[in-house]
């Protein structure tokens, strides 16, 4: 580890900085620069200034998204601040280039007041296609991003949430045909009331689960519990434990199905494991250091592990996700991200595991899996076009073979 | 000029947008993956997290300028909004990056509001090792960049004020060596109270000229002025016109040494030349069609005339300064881009000419001159080192070779 930390301060340090602006077009000679900039540019500007949409047409607007965060919950660091956040912002931008050839850039925001975000980011709506929250702490990011959503005509998604949530979700559809359970019939439990957690629970419900019991740090989350809710909390409250059930998480963990953990190392043992009902699946996605170990969640019988690191299998990765989802939804040029959206990513994800492949170790595809943000972005942008938020059509299988040439990682 | 219209078109939908956000580094596989996001990013971040500074060792921020606009003042074209204006502010990160390789990106804020745009780009400071702001309409951008200076530690530039300034400045000082003449002994008039008019007139005053008058539509200015004034004319009025003179454009140009035109078209007449001192020098700077043509002026006794216009003599291109002064502010990380600095820009571009190839055709270097960014670079650096605004201390020379390096133009 000591060897990475090097590494990666030198490699920060020579670099500068992971980011940089290309110009698309030269300027060698006078020609050049009349076309690129005055008077040859007043053309465009006309013409969008006619009619507000072909900025799509004439701009970088089409194909720039935001990576807009204030620092506040930056990975396992907590709130570090705008200035610091901005090494992670960067590499975002690097993954969503190198995944899927999506521009974006950083804004690092020196505030943490919910107002002020909002509407900074609804300032600056022009220039962008499309917003990726990042690293802004619980409840904060919820409200920021509903609001924007109210607010804006272009998709916000805050990936700490959905990203985590399509992910997993595409590896639980995957862990459920091992074990050879459905949504349906199965009970879940989930630990962590954070970002990922809530986006979690409310994409299961989209999928059909209907026993599921939120935990926090004061255990099952109920419909008027008299401690610890917020706003957030009693929304989850309507969708879940709809026996009202109270308890701690090792109480309301007997019998269930699936264990879901966004919280901390180490809290889940052996013998809450041993409590589950048969063949459980285990999500132990805490950073670094899983709710349980791997090996110590099967010896207590669990069928199926997931994890968020990458020298276990099945790691829940987001770049996954975001690549691909904002890739297709830039190519319909999409007003939002919606439900529909995020479920067919699950589903893209998911299908890359064939039925000849699945199996305990293998329910998601991995990092550098290739074929996921082409077959991702394609989905997207097929559920939106299908769900009336594409501004256009286009042929699903162009934005596949689009994503395909664009991306840039080994397979 | 179809033809121009239809290739501009065709280039920026071709394009779709002028400019491509690139990472510095290869994300091929998962060691990749490590060192420039989750777990090696948390290094640069812990380390930035200590020492808010380190910020400028280990992200783009060091080479990345916003370019701000409301849109509110578009070229010639006026008050397009925001959409409207994004062609262009991609055309001046082109310049900034084709020029002097600084890395900018180009914000377009929905609000003509002072405090708004204001407070968003305070808030974006943590992003951004300077701002350009550009295209906005007077009075609004003196009140912003003023309030900007006081609440930010990294430079504001508004370029139609200042890069406009240190240009005809250049211009003038070598005008004056064609004639034989000194900023102490002569007497300017100036028409048009905007934002490249105001600058001017005050670059001049730390030039040392003492005798100034400026003229809006209403004649010209002076202390008192009971109508058509305003805070900036206030402060206009202070410096100039000592005598208080009223009257017209016409009637103080009369005898006048140096006229500046950043107004209108057409309104200086051959008349109103033959009227001014021997030798009179001309920047007829309105766009597309100067105040007077260079061949009139020149039949009415003009010794030196400058325009905005790249098929006349002595084109005023703000290209020649604002590449090179924000290279130079970056490269010593500088808090500020203050009136020293603005001179020595001014100087560094005059000083490009040389004694034989000076002549009345010719005191001001081409755009495409690839010696101008280095010496604007460098001679800004020194000046920001000299007056305690610079973060680092660098060898001036060694910001000149490493702007050649960078510089993309044909000379």
């Amino acid at each position: 580890m000591s060897n990475l930390r090097d590494d990666s301060l030198q490699m920060h340090k020579s670099k500068q900085g992971k980011l940089t602006i290309e110009s698309k077009v030269p300027i060698h000679n006078a020609r050049d620069l009349s076309l690129a900039y005055s008077p040859g540019v007043a053309e465009p500007c006309k013409e969008i200034h006619d009619q507000k949409e072909k900025v799509y047409d004439y701009t970088m607007k089409g194909n720039m998204v935001a990576v807009v965060s204030d620092g506040s919950a930056v990975l396992g660091l907590g709130n570090i601040g705008p200035e610091a956040a901005l090494p992670v912002m960067e590499g975002k931008s690097v993954l969503f280039k190198s995944f899927a050839g999506v521009d974006s850039f950083p804004i690092c925001l020196d505030t943490h007041d919910i107002e002020e975000i909002v509407r900074t980011v609804k300032l600056m709506e022009p220039t962008f296609g499309g917003v990726n929250l990042e690293d802004i702490a619980a409840p904060n990011c919820f409200i920021i991003e509903e609001k924007l959503k109210k607010e804006t005509n272009i998709p916000i998604f805050h990936d700490d949430q959905h990203g985590t949530a399509i992910v997993t979700v595409a590896g639980l559809i995957n862990a459920l045909k091992v074990v050879g359970k459905s949504f349906s019939d199965i009970r879940v439990v989930a630990n962590g009331a954070g970002a990922a957690g809530i986006a979690i629970i409310k994409l299961l419900h989209s999928f059909g689960v209907r026993e599921m019991i939120m935990c926090d740090s004061k255990g099952a989350i109920f419909d008027g519990r008299p401690y610890g809710m917020n706003d957030v909390k009693d929304r989850v409250a309507k969708i879940t434990n709809k026996d009202r059930k109270e308890g701690s998480l090792e109480e309301v963990l007997e019998g269930a199905d699936v264990f879901i953990g966004v919280s901390v190392g180490g809290l889940l043992s052996k013998e809450m494991v041993e409590r589950m009902n048969t063949d459980p699946i285990i999500f132990a996605m805490a950073n670094p250091d899983p709710e349980i170990m791997p090996d110590e969640a099967k010896e207590a019988g669990a069928k199926v592990i997931g994890t968020g690191r990458s020298d276990f299998p099945n790691q829940v990765n987001n770049v996954l996700a975001f690549p691909g989802i904002f890739r297709g939804a830039l190519d319909v040029r999409a007003t939002r991200i919606n439900e529909r959206m995020k479920i067919a990513a699950a589903r893209a994800i998911a299908s890359l595991v064939s039925e000849d492949d699945l199996n305990e170790d293998y329910v998601i595809p991995a990092p550098f899996d290739a074929r996921v943000a082409p077959i991702v972005a394609k989905s997207v942008a097929q559920a939106a076009m299908e769900t009336g938020v594409a501004r256009i059509e286009v042929d699903p299988e162009a934005v596949a073979e689009k994503t395909r040439s664009l991306t840039r990682i080994d397979s």
